[in-house]
């Protein structure tokens, strides 16, 4: 019933004349960014149209992006801001590439810590709404599963969890694409573990993984902790992985491993296609090189599917597929899983030999979420509480942020990536932030290089009137950051000109 | 009231006679090895004797060896198998002594997976009784404790583990010693977990880690795994690791960190005195080498104290200690920790950087059973049980093994270290015992040497009337396999005798 459907009655001059109205309206601050206008059954009323007219005036204005819908709920103002430009030209990108070493100095360690804090407002922090889990329900299964399954759940779940779990995993992971049998997963204690795992599996201290760049800070740090080298390849809010400057690194560097968040990336928010996905596992596995795919953002969509898992284009058991519940059910359970492909084998056997099995009444309680249902209907819950709040907390950077601020338009998940002007210092901006008790993410994690200095990750799982309020003073801090640094990039740019 | 008391009335000639009388019942088997013999009471009565008398009696065969009081039961005919030898003459060791890379081959491993199969019967597993387990209670906890901490029980325990447990840890273990405060306490999943982040904390592949030989074959496991090289120093059943030989290693050889199970040893049940235990730390602290110490079975002595760690006698922060709740509460739940000295923020790192941090649920559980009061009673019942069944055993292997077996005589664990006349190949007894549906672990897998060839380890934390019978069929096959040797052992001997 949007912009596409044209259909007998409505006067073309009239609905083009509605919508003007109504973006003078916006243009006047009548209706600021992120204000929810008049449903069309009231505008109609007021301005004694047919509802037809509105709607054709407000699918004019979607169309423009002027304002946006959200299920539910009505039309808003949009946030008119850009998003973030695609990644570097590939050529420029191709010479940029060097596999690093990755040294993190004390500066995203200290950062990462002062993010930790509790007492933060969390714009910080990429946990998952407490609030919105079913603990309750889960606790009620932790104690029925232990009575029920007395030996089971305090022993040991066994080398690859709990076969219940893995079944209800391996049906699940049918929506992603994936064709799993129980005995293709292993259970492990979160999503971490099974990425860092996945890498030992396929790399040895010296090598060198290909990550997409903003990465995901943590992967950074196991890449560290795990003695290889990284290269970052440029990604894009759009599709993610730039595939030809992935292409031209596999042809020029020693790749060993791929890492990727191929759904809902986290900072970028990215997913990928499902060509750009096929492409992908098609181009490693041309040179034998494994795909460990971290989907954990995977059940966090806001349309109507979920996207497949570059798993489900695995024909030679190259990927190994990483995810857990820890953003849908409860971090604190620690259950997660990897199917490993043909690394298999290798993955048990790690896992056994760091801490023998994940614990067992955990996987017991999730065990019998899955299998008692309930879990898609929370799933949807959770998908339109998160799709609200990411509208919401994008109108407040729209409102509140300074002019040429860009931010990303993600289809899932929480998390925005906001892009300052270059000329301001995102890592002043949470230094500021923090001493008025709001955590923001620095782009500078992101990265082994000097990129995204002007770059913030905000996470907006908790979503409250105060927090809406932390967003307008960073926006308001930024504003700061940015009429500091004008003066100053004008004054540079002075002292640089040739002298008269 | 035994040996040492001297007191008026009974003849000395009289005790000595009932004495002998007992002994030569033994002797001509009217009583066997492991048969409880008549209560003081019922022989006093018996042989028209005073109760003192009988006591004397008693006390001299107890300190003969030939009868053992097991504590509320009674008497019984004492296993008369020797102990294991010493280890081997220093002199002889030092000069064996290198660092080798561990490089299991594909036997140990397909032991080890044989050994998991359930359907055996257990005598090769190092899993506690699960029957002796407080399931129900635990269970229960786990409802209430995430029904009280509703957030906490869905969300990430933080990076050092719940505080709540950390602190009943640190009360709990200055029974062992030491003193913590609930900071300096990192929780695990595990104890495994714990020995390999201290192992990661205190060395980079290539470097060499001492370890008592015969050494807890997931050690070489994860030693292997984290790439580093193992130096062997022989110990013994009596009192673990060589120190002279420990000492002339660490002047020749480049040592990086010792690792040891300090109470209760696997496979051997030695327990450290406290003088060896202080000497061990002063020796390393010397060179500042630092030591690993696995404590997990020291709550399961079978004495009336609990044997001190060594992180008692650490005054430099070397000690990494480290045990878990898996071999008394409940292995599935995962919960160990480990007091990681100076080497705190390494250790906290890489455990956040593996998986964050270790399931709540079960952390809260066992947090609130400690709080609640009981774990020490329950502990004296399975410390009873595993003395005695320990004593069964011991009883079994003394009357169904071979002539010339030596078997241990542990204080605490549930362990037995078997040491066949030299000529016996145990790998061979292992495999025929497989054949028959009982495991036992074959010595060959607790070094990289080829020593322990001729021993075997069993445990007993599942004991029946069945598994009786399965020690006696191990008894059966290794007189068999001796049986073939020797005649073939002589006929080597006269293969290399020099021609008449």
């Amino acid at each position: 019933m949007r912009a596409g459907a044209h259909r007998a009655g409505p006067e073309p001059l009239l609905y083009e004349r509605v919508a003007a109205e109504v973006g003078d309206l916006i243009e006047r601050g009548t209706y600021r960014t992120g204000d929810r206008i008049p449903s069309i059954r009231d505008l109609a009323r007021q301005r004694r149209v047919s509802v037809n007219t509105v709607m054709e005036a407000y699918a004019q204005l979607e169309n423009r992006r002027v304002i946006e819908a959200r299920p539910q709920s009505g039309y808003y103002v949009a946030c008119r801001l850009e998003e973030p430009a695609p990644a570097p030209d590939p050529r420029a990108a191709r010479g940029a590439l060097a596999a690093t070493a990755v040294t993190l100095g004390r500066e995203p360690l200290e950062v990462m810590r002062n993010l930790a804090d509790p007492a933060l407002l969390p714009l910080g922090r990429g946990a998952p709404n407490l609030a919105l889990l079913p603990a309750e329900r889960l606790a009620r299964m932790l104690a029925s599963e232990a009575r029920r399954f007395r030996d089971e759940s305090v022993s040991y779940a066994g080398r690859k969890g709990l076969k219940r779990l893995r079944t209800q995993i391996a049906r699940r992971s049918l929506d992603a694409g994936c064709r799993l049998g129980p005995d293709d997963l292993v259970v492990t204690s979160g999503c971490v573990e099974a990425v860092t795992l996945a890498l030992q599996a396929t790399c040895k201290p010296g090598d060198t993984v290909a990550v997409g760049t903003p990465v995901y800070y943590t992967f950074l740090n196991s890449i560290q902790w795990l003695g290889l080298k990284v290269i970052e390849i440029p990604s894009s809010a759009r599709d993610g992985m730039s595939l030809s400057v992935l292409d031209y690194a596999l042809r020029h560097h020693p790749i060993h491993a791929c890492l990727v968040i191929s759904n809902f990336n986290n900072p970028l928010g990215s997913v990928m296609s499902d060509g750009h996905k096929e492409e992908l596992v098609r181009l490693l596995a041309r040179r034998d090189v494994p795909l460990v795919e971290d989907d954990v953002y995977g059940d966090l969509g806001f349309g109507p599917h979920r996207p497949l898992s570059a798993q489900a284009f695995d024909e030679k058991g190259l990927v190994l597929h990483c995810s857990s519940f820890s953003k849908t059910l409860a971090p604190g359970y620690r259950v997660g899983w990897i199917a490993p492909g043909r690394f298999r084998e290798r993955v048990e056997r790690q896992k056994a030999l760091f801490n023998i099995a994940s614990a067992s009444p955990t996987q017991l309680a999730v065990a019998e979420f899955l299998t008692s249902g309930g879990y898609d209907r929370h799933l949807r819950a959770l998908r339109r509480t998160y799709a609200r709040q990411v509208a919401e907390a994008r109108a407040a950077v729209g409102r509140w942020f300074p002019p040429g601020t860009r931010v990303t338009r993600p289809e899932g998940g929480f998390a925005l990536w906001i892009e300052l002007p270059p000329e301001v210092d995102a890592f002043a901006v949470y230094e500021e932030a923090l001493g008025r008790g709001i955590g923001v993410t620095p782009g500078s994690l992101f990265t082994t290089g000097d990129g995204f200095r002007n770059c913030l990750r905000i996470c907006v799982a908790v979503w409250s009137e105060r927090i809406a309020q932390a967003v307008r003073t960073v926006g308001a801090i930024a504003g700061a950051v940015a009429g500091e640094a004008r003066p100053r990039a004008r004054g540079a740019r002075a002292a640089l000109a040739p002298a008269p």
